[in-house]
């Protein structure tokens, strides 16, 4: 199968799309790890990066689509991303949701004003599909899609903007759209930087995958193990491609170690980080064997957290 | 008595001294509040706006003051944010600590490297001055000094660069140091936004000060009752000063609404703020009969926060 991956130039058209309906997050100097900065897309609106993706995908509509409206299926953050932006570009949404997601994240969703279809979790792709077909709606997936990949790769433009000399990149890695944004954008405008996905030993699929050079596929069943709930999705093709191409490795992270970054960068940084959002941390500070030295940016893709979770991680 | 009031050239100049040193905060949306945008000094690296005011005070000290050193008197967020500053200048600094302080805060000021001196509570202004006198340093205090003022009031020019054409500006006022800087760079640049100081029912001296045109202290067994630590602390005449020329006026709230504003941050923006950080928004939140109606910008001041306090908002 040969995949077209996307190019920097398609990075930095999403940056002009997306400019003004997203936060520009700054670069967060980490006093208590030095050489450490942090990137914490956990202030956008909705609480992830997913809305630059988002957003991107949704300017590139043409009137007429937008005017018809978007679908996704989704229990996590792509979910209200993709709500929020198509709010913000006046376009009508349907999120099909799993009747076993969290109270919480439903009316997250319905509160930015999205039509909601609960489903049993097996149908969920299905349903989408299918509303797609019935009411003439685009379907915009949560990371299999190149406008996604290319707007999640803006972060990795505003690391350079911030830090030109960066030498390490640190990136969470779940289905690999955001890995693979910034792995394009960093390796072509700095190609001496070095740019490593992070995932849990416990969702570790992108680092088997890689190291054997094809897509591996684990099973639901082993991906939920991880507290990391973000990144117990696999890699697509369009993603596996990617990351293939343009990472210098993956790094994977305990699940202890999680939890401790989780609690640094509520303490110490005074953010509030999802325990997905705190792997390139945990990479920082417990696997630092596995990296160059240098000055190291780590993203922090979300904040939203288990109000228990973060009740742990205030006294941790 | 005449007080010589700074300007806003001063502010630009403060500016000028302090960038790169500091984080660039953004503004936040507040997606859960329309109307409203946050900006989160909780994110500088000591986790409160005291870092410009400190910055820029060493800054401004010549070659042979900074290499003698400075010192102050804080329990709080300033003794941190002027020995974090100081390091970055090279200069030595000592802050004088009361025996009182929690271990927590006396840490913070030793892991950034400063020499620290435990007084009684009642000693340490004056034991400040000594080493001073003694050892030559340059003595900083928290807020009564216009470098200070100067230095907070950055917070107010990149409001408006970021939002030009605001509305209202909400501003904690604890010594008013941030109050005076917000409020001389915004109503210098646009006049027709309102500015407002937002303080505690629980410590509410400025009001009382304002609205009786002269400065009024209260007695510091009254200041403590409030939650939020950082405002319990009363004007300086020059703060006083600047405050009654500049601020449309002070907007006081409850404790329960402080409380509240917290919770809210931290699970709808997740952002880790402390009690008094939260004041200018719990006053859009619940005394929004006090203001006009428009773009409003509350500060956030900090995010130093007591991790009992922090649990108790996660899932209050």
């Amino acid at each position: 199968m040969t995949v077209d991956l996307i190019t920097v130039d398609d990075v930095e058209a999403a940056a002009r799309a997306i400019a003004g309906a997203v936060v520009r997050t700054p670069l967060l100097p980490a006093a208590w790890a030095p050489g450490l900065q942090l990137k914490p897309e956990s202030l956008q609106p909705v609480g992830s990066f997913k809305l630059r993706g988002a957003t991107n995908a949704i300017s590139r509509l043409d009137p007429e689509q937008r005017a018809r409206g978007v679908v996704t299926h989704s229990s996590g953050n792509h979910g209200t991303a993709l709500a929020y932006a198509a709010r913000a570009f006046g376009a009508p949404c349907v999120v099909v949701i799993p009747e076993t997601a969290p109270d919480i994240k439903i009316a997250a969703v319905r509160d930015i004003g999205a039509e909601i279809i609960m489903v049993a979790p097996s149908q969920r792709a299905e349903r989408a599909q299918r509303v797609a077909d019935e009411r003439g709606l685009t379907l915009i997936p949560p990371y299999d899609h190149r406008d996604i990949i290319a707007g999640q790769g803006t972060v990795g433009l505003e690391i350079l903007e911030d830090c030109q000399d960066v030498d390490v990149v640190l990136v969470p890695v779940g289905g690999g759209g955001l890995a693979s944004g910034v792995a394009t954008a960093i390796k072509a405008r700095r190609p001496s930087a070095k740019v490593f996905g992070v995932e849990p030993d416990l969702a570790g699929d992108a680092n088997e995958s890689l190291a054997k050079g094809t897509l591996i596929t684990w099973d639901v069943a082993d991906l939920i193990r991880t507290s990391a709930d973000g990144l117990r999705v696999p890699l697509s093709e369009l993603t596996f491609e990617h990351l293939h191409a343009r990472l210098d490795g993956i790094i994977t992270v305990t699940e202890a170690q999680i939890t401790a970054a989780t609690a640094r960068l509520v303490q110490r940084s005074r953010l509030v980080v999802e325990p997905s959002g705190a792997v390139a941390t945990a990479a920082f500070l417990f696997r630092r064997d596995r990296m160059p030295q240098g000055r190291t940016v780590a993203v922090i893709s979300g904040g939203n957290v288990d109000p228990t979770v973060l009740k742990a991680a205030a006294t941790a």
